[in-house]
């Protein structure tokens, strides 16, 4: 029997804990015979002396043996590697939807558990809830028998998949220990591990619209959980993406599933488009274990078939219909899910000349959007899927004078407009058009 | 209303928390609004990041202000100033039972709540409760009553009294948390100022036989607790003192009681009698406010005139008798109380010619009492009163060719005799008797 204060004084002291210590003290915790008040005290020294590798490693497996994990070994008899693409989050960050039929389409199969939005980023069970009929948070059995048939399933946590991660997050989220390389390192990749995967890529995004503002801060966090899913069996690698403004032209949650239906019917923002053939290309590659010099470029181009055949748009509706969505929502002729009810205001910027778009505030959009009712405050709180911003105007464009920057998609008995529409209107900076300013990169470092 | 994550989040990233987060954060905490996971969490980032002067003083008064404070009033109408002495602990310790009445001999008020033993050392409480009849936790009335009428007082920590340090304190020991300055100082000061006194002497020991090891840490805590006092406008000294070698002669509970006595009728052991003089008269000093040049020497004077009067010990008696001391067995005739049923066991090192003791391994000696059954290894542990450590040799003594090093006082049933006289024998390590060994200083450093 280990003594609990013993492994918290030896972390406290800066001592290298062991794979025993780490797997009796989480399995402890997740049965409830450790309380809380012990977990919150480890977990402080965890946020203040850090973790190694190692330890990193074992608290992640402990975690992810603490509830059911997914067993796709009938999908391997078939030879059907198993993937999965995550993302730390940020405003507009859609790519889920249309890297899963990418991938499916690509003869892969995606086990993807997905989360939901907290704070300013946005979360992809929100949004597919924003369609009809869509669920998103079906139940173990549905979840196994729908990846068995359609092999891409979009699911959320439930209470038995990894237990010790939904009680330590929540412990955390009350505690101020959030902010811990190795402690998100386990949280994100104990969830990912008890999928199952063989295979996995993970676009970890810095700048004012994530949870990481430097491109360093989300170099190590990479770092750790690249190096994590290696030492566990699976093949990961990291993009590390700007989020210094919006991915895409819309932000909320219906608005953002119509941009990615139009991605997978070949329209679209370009943004968006681009991203998900990216991290599709670079989990097709590692899914499929081509280590050739151009796998990344061959993967590239068959996403891009998957998407102008149309095959990656046929599978998202097959698998949206299993998950029990209206298809005749999806064909778009039918808006009332979309914008019902809502109004459209433009968000000038009182510009008496064409500028150009210098800088976004993205953070100040995503809290913006909390504000619309499109965004949770607490996790108990009520979403309105309906609200968002669309039409958002990119870093590096001009606006005519008087062009909106973007549009506000609101409640039409919305009472807050004005205030709403000055928030929008700050997050943007123009300078004059002549000067050059270049777009932001998608892309700016592969993690391997 | 405060956020407490808020709060812990502050310390964590090193900012100082203000006078109203640490008073509100520490009630809430009193009241049971804010749970202990909150508080292990904001305890472990004190232990790690410290705590400011300021900050510290905070949390002592907010503490000080969670029950029951004492006020003397009625005896400063009087003019008599109330003052106490306090030791951070050590084996055989048992000045307070001679510092009190010196103290009320020379016309001051000692209201002291004491503690019982915990881990190797002994607790005031306990050595009380060793002698029939005495009642060494009185209720708040009974103490008030007592106080009022003969101006000293031994008490104990009641339910009401600081309640925010009984919680926070249960707490700390299961968190890994005990080990931080700031937590220590205001643990120990907020229970000492709740007592309403005026000039307090500390007795901050270091070596083998204390909780601090090292003279430099007995110091940071000893400014500490100075500092904080002050800010609380207390006049505070401390005094650094040597705990490599048992206190006296005797370790256990009955035979420290009589060591005591031993010394109000002007026997007794010379380092004992010495340290109760010299802590007195510091606080005798303080306590008049006599800010002269040779204050020290002219109170230190005073109270070795009480003593060899017999003044402090008629003090003494009337104090026990008021707490239900029965008179007749403090006379000694009746040393049913002390040894009935025991058996003194010689501890010979095995020497073949005369030795000087040259180290005491003084907590292994603490340990041992522990095993013997005078200590506690947990708080709701039983203990026996009558058993301990007599005729102590000293650093620097010399040994006969088998002369024992100390006597071990047992029940006469125990089981583990020589296990108990083998660890006895290993605590003490000898050298040629020609080799010069000098007695270990009783103070050693004063902080002001």
């Amino acid at each position: 029997m280990i003594i609990p204060q013993e492994i918290i004084r030896k972390k406290r002291d800066k001592a290298e804990l062991s794979k025993e210590e780490i797997h009796s003290f989480t399995r402890l915790y997740a049965e409830g015979q450790i309380p809380d008040y012990q977990m919150s005290a480890l977990a402080m020294a965890i946020v203040l002396n850090g973790m190694t590798d190692n330890e990193t490693s074992y608290l992640l497996t402990a975690m992810m043996e603490s509830g059911e994990r997914m067993d796709w070994s009938a999908l391997r008899k078939s030879r059907i590697p198993c993937v999965d693409k995550h993302s730390t989050g940020g405003v507009g960050d859609k790519t889920s939807l249309v890297i899963l039929p990418l991938l499916v389409a690509d003869g892969l199969a995606v086990p993807m558990v997905a989360g939901r939005g907290l704070g300013h980023t946005g979360g992809t069970v929100d949004k597919l809830e924003a369609i009809p009929g869509f669920i998103a948070q079906p139940n173990t059995e549905q979840f196994r028998s729908w990846m068995l048939t359609k092999r891409g399933t979009f699911g959320a946590q439930s209470e038995s998949f990894v237990p010790a991660d939904k009680k330590l997050y929540a412990l955390r989220d009350v505690t101020a220990t959030v902010e811990s390389i190795p402690l998100i390192t386990a949280s994100i990749m104990s969830k990912k591990l008890a999928e199952d995967i063989d295979a996995l890529v993970l676009d970890v995004k810095f700048g004012s619209g994530a949870f990481l503002q430097s491109i360093d801060s989300a170099r190590t966090l990479a770092r750790s959980m690249v190096n994590a899913g290696k030492i566990a069996g699976c093949r990961v690698t990291a993009a590390l993406t700007n989020m210094d403004e919006p991915l895409g032209r819309t932000a909320g949650h219906a608005c953002e599933v119509v941009e990615c239906l139009d991605i997978l019917q070949n329209g679209g923002a370009e943004d968006t488009r681009e991203l998900s053939l990216q991290l599709a290309a670079a989990v097709a590659a590692l899914g499929h274990r081509d280590i050739s010099v151009n796998a990344h470029d061959v993967a590239y181009a068959r996403m891009q078939k998957h998407l102008s055949s149309g095959r990656a748009y046929e599978v998202f509706l097959e698998i949206a219909e299993q998950q029990g969505a209206h298809l005749s929502s999806l064909e778009r002729k039918n808006t009332e899910w979309i914008d019902s009810g809502t109004v459209d205001i433009p968000v000038t910027l009182g510009n008496q000349d064409e500028v150009t778009v210098e800088t976004i505030d993205t953070r100040a959009l995503g809290i913006l959007l909390i504000e619309m009712g499109a965004g949770r405050r607490k996790k108990e709180d009520f979403i309105d899927h309906k609200v968002g911003l669309i039409g958002i105007k990119k870093v590096g464009e001009t606006l005519e004078k008087n062009e909106p920057a973007c549009l506000l998609r609101l409640r039409k008995n919305d009472l807050q407009t004005d205030k709403l529409r000055a928030m929008a209107a700050s997050a943007f900076r123009t300078c004059d058009k002549e000067r050059q300013v270049r777009p932001l990169p998608l892309i700016c470092e592969w993690v391997k």
